[in-house]
């Protein structure tokens, strides 16, 4: 069993963008949390419980970024969340000037936390800046206990490990403590939140930690 | 609610490396299968069940691709099956000069069904010809209906469709039938296949679809 290691060129210019779109929203008063997956990993119906929880708390605006389809932001606008749809005609994640061109199609609205639903997939979005306060990534409890071993720099760049659907653990083989272990092997510094937007489980401390990094942000 | 495009530019190039590819394979006896899927969809899982079905009856190699570790190379080999695992670096998806540096490194074992485990993503994989002679994307039932209205390039891409984890339908809400519409909508030759790798539901008629389409091929 050989290992081949092929080789990428990466482009970088994206950074100076996401610093200066992170600062002008802090100015608004707009914390944006990037919120990235597989795809259904449950990232919209976590959204949508947790917009539906922290109704009159804080005003929430969702951007949905999807290369087909607009499902996602209906679902959301039907929840009186302010939502746009954003179509990245194929490509695989989101970077800080389609962020922007995203933002500026719900300006006027007025909201204190936005969430980016960047595109579903656990590779490409976790290469860009996308100006966002904070990384939150979602692994569903179905898809394995291995991720972290695959996808390592997802892990690695996100300041909070949503792990949902664990109502359907009974179903099936998850091993809740490796994950724990080897996704703070990558990221000492993850957060990480088991959760059940179905049954409510740890619902509650997700959405206190999010209030409470808005807050820790604007004190900043 | 508005919906903003964004544009991309794609490079085409890959084309004529993947047809001479492909027309190489197929002298040497080689039947190139493409498995695409979002991450922790199962395709390893299939793929472990197919190899041990199907041992005696026709030699198989899998080329495990992957952003990083060797997980899945490792339990190929444990099960008898000639494998190599191709690192991609970052990049999401397989090309044809990939596939074919990855078969390079497979050299002088004799196998007439090679498996190509693209990068676990939805998106990209569907973009390139790999030089596969049959491109088959699997979709497992925790995922959601919804995929094809996403992901809709992927569902046309492919020659079958292997719906995974169909044991776990008791507990998630997933409507079957919306699949096979929305998918057939997008491609009405695409073969659909409810499949258990767990209890062997449907494994069967997904291993004599391959091994009929291999022999449709050589006889061609």
């Amino acid at each position: 069993m050989k290992v081949i290691e092929l080789k990428m060129t990466v482009t970088d210019s994206n950074d100076r963008d996401a610093e200066a779109l992170r600062r002008e929203l802090s100015e608004r008063g707009i914390f944006l949390v990037n919120l990235m997956s597989a795809p259904g990993s449950g990232k919209t119906t976590l959204l949508a419980r947790t917009v539906k929880d922290l109704a009159g708390t804080v005003s929430i605006g969702v951007l949905e970024a999807d290369i087909a389809s607009d499902v996602d932001a209906v679902r959301m606008a039907e929840l009186g969340a302010e939502s746009v749809q954003v179509h990245t005609d194929g490509m695989c994640h989101m970077d800080a000037g389609m962020t922007r061109a995203g933002l500026e199609g719900m300006e006027g609205a007025g909201f204190e936390i936005a969430f980016l639903e960047n595109v579903g997939n656990l590779i490409c979005p976790a290469e860009f800046d996308t100006g966002a306060h904070r990384n939150v990534m979602l692994l569903s409890l179905p898809e394995g206990d291995d991720k972290p071993l695959k996808y390592p720099l997802m892990f690695q760049r996100s300041d909070a490990l949503v792990i949902t659907k664990m109502d359907a653990a009974p179903y099936f083989d998850f091993d809740l403590e490796a994950v724990k272990r080897r996704a703070s092997a990558l990221n000492p510094n993850i957060r990480i939140f088991p959760v059940s937007a179905k049954t409510g489980e740890g619902m509650a401390e997700w959405e206190a930690w999010l209030l409470s990094e808005r807050e820790n942000d604007r004190n900043a």
